[in-house]
């Protein structure tokens, strides 16, 4: 029988390296074994002697039943994930596959090293639109009915949070960003601040401040958060530079 | 006049160098002066020829302001925040602060370095509690009024968000976290996962797993984040270790 091996899920960030933590680059240093969507492999540093096992992006839990099953075998595994590996992304599959899976998972020493989530990324840019409460919702209808988004997202526009909306739309789920800002309108004003931040961190990082009743103009996929502000969230004009976003800390009664 | 200074809110992440990212790391470094929290400041890596403004923690427009005159003054100015700076935290004053603030502070390039919210470094210490959709709220009164925050409270609940609860107590708010969980009580499960994390990444990090009904027993303060799970959070049972706490992705039909 091999020595017991090791699992770590790791966060890069949003895409530069100047955001992955020093947890993180030592947790990547440190596996035998990396496993992950092929693009956010190509962004790990490089290792002699680290074995790589590339994925597509549609089968994280065969991913982590393999990234088990390696650690299982005695090999030290890093699980690579973008942003931030518990936000809409692998720490929650590996403990899917854990829960109920074999019995030689069960021992396997797993922790999780966190990074910079899109939302934190995108909201830095911009100034500070995360300054109030907020929500994160994922717009896949892939593992949780539509139905419950709309009850989420109703709740949460209700309530004048700022909602990031992770996963906005793919080829395979191309009107549920348009049905949720659709909602959004008949909540909020029209004039509300709306954010499409893509790629951030990235070369081709691209950041839109538009409103609410323009937001059929702008363009996003996969790689897009969608920020919509609350009722608060105010613009500051800058001559020859998009405008600052935030959300002040304080706000009136109850509207 | 002066040449034009630099205004930068920089995230420290909750404690640990190691969540400190290389960017907010750089900040520290290349700023003449350094404003901040007391305590904060204390754990920016010390730099020759750095000035140090120490503040207490109760006046963060004030603070913002001090900044803002500095770097209008030619200084390379970092606002040292704990955790992430967008995430109730300084961000937000500094942009209150420029909103309507001095004209001489209109023309200063600010920045923001994010960094490791606490609520990201909790989920990671305890597997994937924030596998869903999820919220963050400030339990603090000082700055929105008490009804505000029991109507997203309710509505997050209901809508079963996992909550994180930011700020939950404080000499001055003693009761606010106590209400919180009673109202939490009133519509989710007793047997509901129930986190106390306090201190993460710190040398006194004490992290406490329990369940809705037994709210009452765990002690907390300014330095802890409670989370409420939503009614598919999981725990995974270890030998002689805390349990993981993790929320799947999939959800099935709305309860």
């Amino acid at each position: 029988m091999s020595a017991l091996g090791s699992l770590v899920v790791v966060g890069l960030g949003p895409g530069t390296a100047e955001w992955l933590t020093p947890a993180a680059a030592d947790a990547l240093a440190r596996a035998t074994d990396l496993v992950g969507y092929g693009p956010y492999l190509d962004r790990a540093p490089a290792h002699a002697h680290q074995h790589r096992h590339a994925s597509d992006n549609r089968v994280e839990v065969e991913r982590a039943a393999l990234a088990l099953d390696l650690a299982a075998q005695g090999k030290h595994v890093a699980v690579v994930s973008g942003g931030d590996p518990g936000v809409f992304a692998m720490a929650a599959a590996v403990f899917e596959a854990l829960d109920g899976g074999k019995a030689a998972w069960q021992r396997i020493p797993i922790t999780v090293e966190p990074g910079i989530t899109a939302m934190l990324g995108a909201a830095a840019r911009l100034g500070a639109p995360l300054g109030g409460d907020f929500c994160a919702i994922s717009l896949s209808d892939n593992l949780k009915p539509w139905d419950v988004i709309v009850h989420r997202l109703t709740a949460a526009l209700s309530a004048d949070f700022v909602i990031s909306l992770y996963n906005p739309i793919s080829s395979a789920r191309p009107w549920q960003l348009g049905e949720a800002l659709t909602l959004a309108g008949t909540i909020r004003a029209a004039d509300t601040p709306l954010i499409f931040a893509r790629a951030v961190g990235r070369p081709n990082e691209s950041i839109t401040v538009t409103t609410l009743d323009q937001a059929a103009a702008i363009p996003a996929d996969m790689s897009t958060l969608v920020m919509i502000g609350a009722s608060t969230t105010k613009l500051i004009a800058r001559t020859n530079a998009r405008p600052y976003v935030y959300t002040p800390r304080y706000y009136g009664a109850w509207r």
